[in-house]
């Protein structure tokens, strides 16, 4: 017999686009604090960049007092700190928006959490001070490319404002569950910005740069920007915060199940404070229920595990919703806000099972 | 810098369930006749099978004149022929119906396509006769296990009418593409039934019966059967031929592209005879135009691949639909024929984009 016979079967990344690579984490078959690296969601803009060895250093310039070039092993040679967050694209669940938008296609696996250590970037740049007129903070990535509607080549650049840039869990960090980040995932210096959607976290840090204005590139002013109307730019405000959000692990949409007892599992997240509760109906939203949640202490920006026992015997079709709250006084709407580009998904969970 | 930044992106499976496990190929991203062996679709109804080295014989009794057991090796030696052609589960595209409908909510990668070797079953039947009262043959894989709404522990079984089963191109096949059959596709022996939705070629070949009725088990008289109706069981007809379908592999569905040239590219199949033309249309459906076709005269049952050059100045939204006919008079139908459980959706296939 052939060794495949031996090994379990195991599911993999989920492909939304190849050339940029984009792909989705199983987010249905793993229930894991820390995402193994072959399973964190891929999402790029441009083909990977080419690093040369001068990729090592960091420069941070603009409207610093002292323009300092950082290395590679002076960073790791600094005070660290690791965070367990998830990383989320803001355009995860995209595909569920209706009327639909286009754009890659995510279902619920555009993200994947782990452990990420680094420097604080309000460190390095209390050694580079700030002058009074800075106003945003900018990353370059080494990332670039043609993007449509746009005739120039593009690098991949966007801003923070200086106070969530100085937060001190704002790090440029270089390991990801205790190794160096892989370089899909932007070996070897990747600012991470916890709460924000993971446009922010920049990858394969090329320049960090204090400017006195607020940046107008392309990944700032054209996309990752909320246009709740079709066709005018009315109301239309940045893509920042993590939403309240939710997914349904187990059981699957359009499962059929046998009579008996199931586990509903799933999990949780906001970028505003932490996940207070979590809500299932089982009768298309009439009534709610608690459920149980896991791993709400340790790591104040991590996903929470939640789960329900289910017991059903009738035969039938069931529709099982989720609703997450966080502590913020957010919960999940039962209409997801619609917007052009289908950023911030976030509508209650949903999926439908019959017991046969 | 790590290796991963030296490899080219590529797609895998596509999870729909693991235990059992089933997952589909990327079709979007492969563009060839002969799947390897990992991106074939895997469909199970029960856990891979236990198998010991008894395996590696075959017996075929029931109504025959002289029951007799091959081995493995007499297989191997007898005269063999090859085939190249899609295997395709009848639940693909399931998750396209309208009203939906439970099951594996497969897109369109319950579909893959190789090179199939082995032994007319008819040269084995001729070894052992068939006696006049035979009216099917019923073949039993070495898979089992519990199935919802039912009791007991099934085995997966199902059976052929004596004229197809006796056609000679329907194989006891032992290789794919050149090599033994990988166990999660069936190893050592699988029956592959040409023409046929895939539920037919029963993987794990356990047994080979020469029965006097029509066979009743669950899987030829409750699942793979079309039920027009979701209340009551009128008009039911078994599933069996594959229908006239298509894929467009790319553009993806609500991809944004660039005003320019691009390729749509696609793939065409049929159970009823060949592919003799596949149109597709750029303005919902209004006009359409024909499109190359290639690969079609070789392998008699192999998919085609169609090709098309769109050049795409004005920028806004487009609805791409393909349309595949084949020489038995059949067109793929703007809307599927729904039934209850969800088999054979083939309605034109449809893709929208942006050009920006």
């Amino acid at each position: 017999m052939n060794k495949e016979s031996k090994t379990l079967p195991k599911p993999y990344l989920l492909v939304r686009s190849l050339f940029p690579e984009n792909q989705e984490m199983p987010v249905h078959f793993l229930r894991l604090p820390k995402i193994p690296k072959e399973y964190f969601f891929r999402r790029n803009h441009f083909p990977y960049p080419e690093l040369s060895q001068d990729t090592y250093s960091l420069p941070i310039n603009g409207e610093v007092l002292t323009p300092i070039t950082f290395t590679y092993e002076e960073l790791l040679k600094m005070p660290s700190k690791s965070l367990v967050l998830p990383l989320e694209c803001s355009g995860n669940k995209r595909s569920y928006f209706r009327p639909r938008v286009h754009g890659e296609q995510w279902e619920s696996g555009a993200i994947s959490q782990g452990e990420w250590r680094g420097v604080s970037l309000c460190n390095l740049l209390s050694l580079t001070g700030i002058k009074p007129d800075a106003v945003e903070i900018l990353f370059e990535g080494y990332d670039k490319g043609k993007k449509p509607g746009y005739d120039k080549v593009l690098s991949f650049q966007r801003s923070l404002p200086v106070p969530k840039a100085l937060h001190p869990d704002t790090i440029i960090a270089y390991e990801y569950n205790g190794e160096p980040i892989p370089f899909k995932h932007g070996y070897p210096l990747r600012i991470i910005v916890p709460n924000w959607y993971a446009m922010a976290s920049v990858k394969w840090l090329r320049s960090i740069t204090v400017i006195p204005y607020k940046f107008q590139g392309p990944f700032q002013t054209d996309d990752y920007v909320y246009y709740p109307n079709k066709e005018e730019a009315a109301n239309v405000r940045p893509v920042t915060t993590i939403n309240v959000n939710s997914v349904i692990q187990q059981p699957l949409d359009y499962q059929i199940l046998s009579a008996g007892v199931h586990n509903i599992d799933g999990i949780a997240w906001t970028g505003h404070g932490k996940i207070l509760k979590v809500e299932i109906s089982l009768d298309e939203g009439r009534s709610w229920s608690g459920v149980n949640l896991y791993n709400q202490s340790q790591h104040p920006y991590s996903w929470t595990f939640w789960s329900y026992t289910w017991k059903v015997d009738k035969k039938g079709e069931y529709t099982i919703m989720s609703r997450a709250y966080d502590s913020d006084g957010r919960a999940q709407p039962n209409v997801a806000e619609w917007n052009k580009k289908g950023y911030g998904y976030n509508a209650v969970y949903s999926v439908n099972v019959k017991i046969e």
